[in-house]
């Protein structure tokens, strides 16, 4: 799906540029653990295969990290003021995919195992526990005066991530329709604070750290915020109608598993009669097999519960849009940020 | 065993002042995290079972709040100035209690199931994390001018706690002895970051934000990570020789197990006949049964590894003292910890 007509051109140069400026200092972060932890963090980073070999290809985009250097940039500052916060960011995000790969049972991230499943439970948890010390340590010692700052707005976001999480966590036993049922506006307030407050937080922490005022950072966290939700309701339109080729899911992964994500939600809530049907065949117990989920699929779109998810993107682009339009921006920063935020929510699946 | 004639009359007065003064801000900050984050904290805490009733008698013994607080007046502050920092080390200890116990699968702790146990894998990760975060952000949003220095102090703290655990995690891998052995200096080393640093860092950080300067910091640094080593050789006799009806543990649990602890390592490295057979015991693959523990428990006394480990911690608690010597301190609040530290250790079992 297209979100968004801007010139996809640079975003690509835009992610290079802030991953070069960042390496060096992450690197060094890395080396700082014991070598287990270090091996590990090569691994998750994707620097790396299980064996220490090089695992070109295997790398995230580095969003957090962009965003941090495109904050502090923003805020009138260099990007080298938020290489820190960068390092920081992108040590939680890892953290946090290790942590819920195990809490998911998910067994494989970007076409490798993931590290639980390649070095064992135990051990994956107490490698995502060695990057979120690493992120904190590294942030409390970012010289400034915005270094206290920083480390209070990391807390923050790290505090509605687990916050967010644990929402997800309780969705699942939660029922379909009926009392108790999700709601899509519990389903936002969830992705607001699972996938929206780390990338909030990661521009916010390049503004902090570049001396910006309290109106940009809220504005710049914002932003985030709504770039996650409108990322989460894509993520939710690939993890049904997703290319398994390009996804490197199985097609209609998170219908198979009973997921409940924005798409079901809002097909659910609408007053339709594929509706009824959608709520009929999800009560029936157990995971849904192949035929079963093209059906609920159907019945999905049907209902307009994939129209509703498109929607909800769009109008989360827009109010990310909106915030950076609040407070006075350096101009190139702001124009990368506008290139770059609506390339990371249209991925093609 | 018994390590110290100090009375002990009032260090658990000195323990029930501190919780005293520290529970309203632990509680006030569990009050801050997502309801189910509050109920498994709550548990992990040892404040309420699994249904949320009160579980009387369940809680540890607070060790870590009355350091810091006990680590403030020392240092010429008030109790008060310590709490932020007492209730981040018992989060801290908490989350680390909740991960370790998920990391060795231990099924009980204190009598009772073990959150993993009680609450699914994924979710005790998870409310880990939460405390983590949380531990962190109290400490983030201390007042004053050391609440940046308490937020270093303890997040160096964290590096070296992780640390710990993978030294500890690969001498599970490691030979009994040859090339590759871990060797008693190795495990001192892994004791002073998994169980020291924490401890440490109780004590440090009271003074850190009762204004104290470096040399004082360092030095209740330095005095909690030898009671840390003190204390795990303790508790590696207990895991041998400790009492089941007091240590709720399984008589020799830590050899049944092929722990590598501080007494089998030190009997190993000594030049004696039963380090020989023990080596031989311990060589024959798999878990040990009960004739097999009780054999290697004996051989381990016959070859010298208890005496070694009573003086290690002799040793250890010594060191401990002669830290708190070594700088001015509040009269009282010294007096409090020198009858505290020998208590903390000297547990029968």
């Amino acid at each position: 799906m297209t979100l968004s007509t801007t010139s996809r051109a640079s975003a690509p140069q835009i992610l290079d540029r802030c991953r070069e400026l960042v390496r060096p200092a992450l690197v060094e972060s890395v080396g700082r653990l014991h070598p287990w932890h270090a091996e590990t963090a090569a691994f998750s980073l994707g620097w790396t295969g299980t064996g220490g070999e090089p695992a070109p290809g295997s790398q995230g985009k580095g969003v957090r990290q962009a965003l941090a250097v495109l904050g502090a940039e923003a805020a009138g500052g260099s990007g080298a003021d938020a290489v820190l916060g960068a390092v920081a960011v992108e040590l939680i995000h890892t953290f946090s995919l290790i942590h819920d790969d195990i809490m998911d049972g998910d067994e494989t991230r970007r076409r490798r195992p993931t590290l639980w499943k390649a070095y064992g439970t135990g051990p994956a948890v107490l490698a995502g526990d060695a990057l979120f010390a690493l992120a904190v340590s590294t942030l409390a010692e970012a010289p400034g005066p915005g270094g206290a700052a920083a480390v209070r707005q990391l807390a923050g976001a790290l505090g509605d991530l687990v916050h967010g999480q644990a929402q997800d966590l309780l969705f699942e036993s939660r029922p379909w329709t009926g009392p108790g049922a999700v709601l899509p506006h519990e389903y936002r307030s969830m992705a607001t604070h699972k996938t929206g407050s780390l990338l909030g937080c990661a521009a916010a922490l390049g503004a902090v750290l570049a001396g910006a005022p309290a109106s940009t950072v809220e504005a710049l966290d914002l932003a985030g915020r709504h770039v996650g939700v409108a990322f989460q309701a894509v993520d939710d339109l690939l993890g049904i109608w997703g290319d398994p080729q390009v996804t490197g899911k199985p097609v209609h992964s998170d219908l198979r598993r009973l997921k409940k994500t924005y798409p079901v939600l809002a097909a659910l809530s609408a007053d339709h009669p594929a509706a009824r049907r959608l709520d009929a065949l999800l009560a029936s117990a157990g995971p849904l097999d192949d035929p079963a989920a093209r059906r609920a699929a159907e019945l999905i779109d049907e209902a307009g519960g994939r129209r509703a998810t498109v929607a909800e993107a769009h109008e989360h682009l827009a109010a990310a849009r909106a915030c950076l339009d609040r407070v006075p921006l350096a101009r190139s920063a702001r124009r990368d940020l506008l290139t770059l935020i609506p390339y990371l929510v249209d991925r093609t699946g």
